[in-house]
């Protein structure tokens, strides 16, 4: 199991480094590159890491150029490491047909159908091969938080219901937060987990809210003026899910926001500050 | 003369409004694309301007995407403008052979030579088409300040001491400080201007600061790790040219920044606070 990191970039940034590496992964079986922002701090001692899971089409790029993260992790001592999104370089058949299916899209599961299944395994990637990987080599400790946006929000939300103590706090923008029951979400599961829908569930987080044992707090910042709000996004599916559920929910929706990274950024901050919080615990 | 704007896309950020517009420029003899950031004050009163002169191969989009400048200028009220770098969709032969010629590399000077000459007027467009619009179609006052990076640092350094007085201040990033001198420039002004080297002096930040009227102090931002620094950047020209003529000049060197949006984002909030404090004057 080659644990081998090839850095390809390092740019100094708000005092720290953000980095993009190289390896190959034994759980996607290709090779993968993610990125992560070091604060300054990390170069002292070791920081708790937020993982940041991005949306369809994103790689690991779109986060650290776009959301103005760095200088709030660099002031707070929060490393930052965001994955790609989907399995690279395979050319499985029809993995680049969709924007929205394969290649960049590879909603933070682990598929059973083939030809997916031996590849699109990213829930175990970012559960477990990639965390081993950066607490090997880098200065992180174990305290960890999770985040993301659209179909990453979806994975943020999934994975720390899933995962109950395992992260510190989880928040999201924008998240799909009911996959089962929207269009992205159906074409995805049907894809990568076939017909029978009762496997879906354990990728939908309004499904965990009502059947999971996590009661962990959500922070969710939603725009008002998303294209993708009712299609797709479902915000009142979640609210509904946590008040009968008495789950708590932190959710905020703003007006005249829309999906995009210039909305991210405006709220980055709150989320870094509230992750930061929970991360002294 | 057109005067027209089609607005094509809007995002609300951190309070205010980024926003593209396309309009047919006279200027240029094409359309044009630029941006513009619009603080929330803008909403109830007319708000300075800050321009961004953007580098090669760079558009409107870089900055606003990747600089994080809008939180800041949100909290002072001031807008920003982000033109392009070069006139767009000519096909003039051999504007895209080459990435730092023709397209994305409009250099901000007035070419002279064919075929360049009846569309690269980026000097024109800049400083007196694009704030004709700007004025008539926003709420912004007639107090300005100009800034950029790379070859949008020699646009705006060039543009600021060419006309005394009209800016509030002028800052740069990495700028291109001395193009008589270096391969970007040479090139540039060979094709757009011709081989009469003393044609080239106008556009020229170090010619100017020896031979020009302006004593306005120069704000500069460099990265000591930048891959350009002495082939093509030469800071160490500027600080001469300065020094021997008693001009003002705010220098800093960082160490291990490089050329890119990295190190702009990690210092656009001092050169913003720079601007902010002159154009109360």
């Amino acid at each position: 199991m080659s644990k081998k990191l090839t850095e390809i970039a390092a740019n100094k940034s708000f005092g720290g480094w953000h980095k993009r590496f190289k390896h190959f992964s034994t759980t996607l079986n290709c090779e993968m590159i993610f990125a992560i922002y070091l604060p300054p701090k990390a170069d002292t001692e070791k920081v708790p890491v937020l993982w940041w899971l991005s949306g369809l089409t994103c790689t690991d790029e779109n986060f650290m150029q776009k959301a103005g993260a760095q200088k709030t992790a660099a002031e707070l001592g929060i490393a930052i490491v965001c994955p790609d999104t989907s399995p690279r370089g395979l050319n499985l058949p029809g993995d680049s047909d969709n924007y929205d299916f394969g290649v960049g899209a590879g909603f933070y599961l682990n598929a059973t159908r083939e030809p997916w299944k031996n590849n699109y395994q990213m829930y175990d990637y970012i559960t477990k091969e990639l965390p081993e990987l950066v607490r090997k080599n880098f200065p992180v400790n174990d305290k960890e938080s999770i985040s993301g946006h659209s179909m990453g929000g979806h994975g943020a939300l999934v994975i720390a219901l899933s995962s109950p103590y395992r992260y510190k706090s989880v928040s999201a923008f924008a998240p799909i937060t009911n996959p089962v029951n929207s269009p992205w979400g159906q074409k995805a599961f049907t894809g990568y987990l076939g017909d029978d829908r009762e496997s879906w569930n354990a990728y939908d987080a309004c499904y965990l809210i009502a059947n999971g044992t996590s009661k962990q707090q959500l922070f969710i910042d939603q725009g008002q003026a998303d294209n993708f709000l009712s299609a797709q996004l479902k915000p009142d599916a979640l609210q509904k899910a946590c008040a009968e559920n008495q789950h708590p929910l932190k959710f905020r929706l703003h007006a005249g926001y829309d999906h995009s990274y210039f909305f991210i950024a405006s709220f980055i901050e709150d989320h870094l500050r509230y992750h930061a919080q929970h991360l002294k615990n």
